[in-house]
């Protein structure tokens, strides 16, 4: 029997407030509206800004509400005028929009659509600025647009990416953050080129895609720096060629990479969202082209700082957000780069569990032990 | 008769300490060696960096020197495998060398040649390590590899740049500093293209050829930004369409040009020196793409800061040094463009004096009366 039109009744791991354990309850979904698409969730991984927003550290996180927004699933029935998708097919959900019709999108300059984020960034959808979630009446808020930590969820239309459906959800759930962050921070943001040499910041899911994304784009020295020795063996599977452990050095970091390079990189990336880290990045970078890009999020409040001749000496500091990638159009295409073996999927997923495990999900990503935990929340 | 191989003794303005006025005294230059040209300076104008250094702000300015950089003259004399110059030849020396053989020169991604770095940053000559200058036997240093304050001054002959004889010395001596590095700011740095948005923060000489160079890019809204309303109308001239005073609103002016511009500018430019402008510049551009070019120079020890947020969503903080531009390629280019009346030269010289008055000069520069100041030491 069809669920569309009606209210589904599903499970979902909820926030009910900061700093506090995630609560598996049967929430209510509500159909979606017109541009709007509900989704069923099938995996849905974690990342780390869904514990920053868990943990406080979003001065803007509205509670109660679903977390979650690197996932897949199957579309289970569209709001009227939505034509792009429809039930049965294969979706990324996407917290970056793109609507190709708004000053951004058509700006060709980036990928940071604006077209929902009035309503997105306050937990709520646009058609009637009100959440489709709820308790026993009480409203529960949207996440990023996304909400994935739901059996079902709804989200903007423009927020939606349609990929083959060959490709295995249970994977192709991380292509909704991490992997294309990292990947598009050197293919869209940095544009590095062959024979470059590269400083990664942070060996992470992000860290370790900036260092295939390097290697792919055909990078001489990919030098990955990470206070945690133990996750040197895995970064150089994903292409990093040499390790440094700041810990390891009386000179400051920025200062025994010049000297390791002969002036500096030519690209380097911050994968930690620590504000100091950022600064080392970009002092690291060679004079007269080295480029910087900040792709870690930072703790409310904090500032970046440096002295301005490093600027005036010809150093460019960046940032990027979702790798540059216009969402729609182009995660399809990085689904079909994995189906193709040309970008690494599996090998960032190290753990499997249940939506019922959420918690201990979560522990371990704080443990460092952990890449990506996907939570299977159905088959 | 022929002064090469000897000793000139002539009039240079001398800084012998830091915040005490110049003194015009009688100086030996020593003939150029290997690789270096004499050259006798028929008009330098005066620039902030003079005074910046004169009045003690750089902590590695070195005294007693002779200042200036900003100049024009003829070649008296070269040194041993000299060959792109000859005495009598028309150049404007650069303080930005170009060696087309160091790995800077080489990248095809900087003008910022290392070549005689080591030399003429602690004011000497590569050759020997040595000054030209002395006075009595006392060592004078150089300043910024330059020294154009000067009657003959010895450069190395990777900083100088031939021009078309026919162009007047005492125009094109501005080619030297300010104008080429507003112009290239916007040119080669940000590459300001037709229908852009652009804020310019200060309107001295370096804004004005900022506010000449957006112009004749095509820019479609030039807003000029300065605390001293009486430049204002003087800027109208040089392409600036709007006018901002900071001191007429309430609001931070980062927000009132994000609301005059639906999102704020595409570029910025500082020309002010002030860490909290160049703050301001950047905070000012449009999310997704805005990019903020920092080109004045900063009091030592200050910082620029911002939240990386900013970085994140889009903008790109930049910097420049002489604009970009190639100097011995690219100096005999603009003095061309000038003689075609494609760029202005004449209209940034307000006044006209001689070396004797030079105290006298720096007081009108300080005063922001005066855009550029030419010392006429010959003609």
């Amino acid at each position: 029997m069809s669920t569309a039109g009606q209210v589904i009744t599903c499970k979902a791991a909820v926030a009910w407030e900061a700093k506090k354990p995630l609560s598996i309850e049967d929430v209510q979904v509500a159909p979606p509206q017109a541009g709007e698409v509900r989704i069923k969730i099938t995996h849905t991984a974690l990342c780390h800004t869904d514990s920053y927003t868990l943990d406080g550290h979003d001065p803007e996180g509205l509670f109660p509400c679903i977390l979650g927004h690197e996932a897949a699933g199957i579309v289970e029935s569209v709001g009227e005028g939505v034509t792009e998708v429809k039930a049965g097919d294969h979706v990324i959900p996407c917290y970056q929009a793109e609507c190709r019709e708004c000053k951004f999108c058509l700006s060709g300059k980036t990928n940071l659509c604006g077209k929902v984020r009035s309503a997105s960034g306050v937990g709520v959808m646009l058609n009637d600025r009100k959440s489709r979630f709820s308790k026993d009446g009480k409203v529960i808020y949207h996440f990023m647009g996304t909400s994935t930590f739901s059996e079902y969820t709804v989200v903007h239309a423009v927020s939606v990416a349609k990929v083959n459906p060959e490709a295995p959800l249970s994977k192709i759930c991380l292509l909704g953050c991490g992997i294309p962050t990292g990947l598009g921070a050197v293919w869209n943001t940095a544009k590095v080129e062959k024979g470059a040499n590269v400083a990664i910041f942070g060996l992470g899911t992000v860290g370790l895609a900036v260092a295939e994304g390097a290697k792919a784009a055909g990078a001489a020295r990919i030098i990955g720096v990470d206070i945690d020795p133990s996750k040197f063996d895995r970064a150089k599977d994903f292409g990093v060629t040499e390790f440094l452990n700041p810990k390891d050095h009386q000179k400051p970091t920025q200062e025994v990479i010049v000297e390791l390079t002969d002036g500096g990189v030519d690209y380097s990336f911050d994968c930690t969202g620590n504000v100091h880290v950022m600064r080392t990045a970009l002092e690291c970078c060679h004079k007269g082209w080295g480029t910087s890009v900040i792709i870690g999020v930072a703790a409310s409040g904090q500032e970046i700082s440096t002295r301005p001749f490093q600027l005036v000496t010809g150093r460019v500091w960046k940032g990027t957000a979702f790798g540059g990638f216009k969402s729609r159009s182009q995660v399809p295409e990085l689904v079909e780069k994995y189906m193709k073996k040309e970008i690494k999927v599996d090998e960032y997923i190290t753990h499997n569990m249940k939506l019922a495990d959420i918690n201990e999900a979560f522990d371990l990503l704080h443990s460092g032990k952990c890449l990506r935990c996907v939570l299977h929340l159905s088959d």
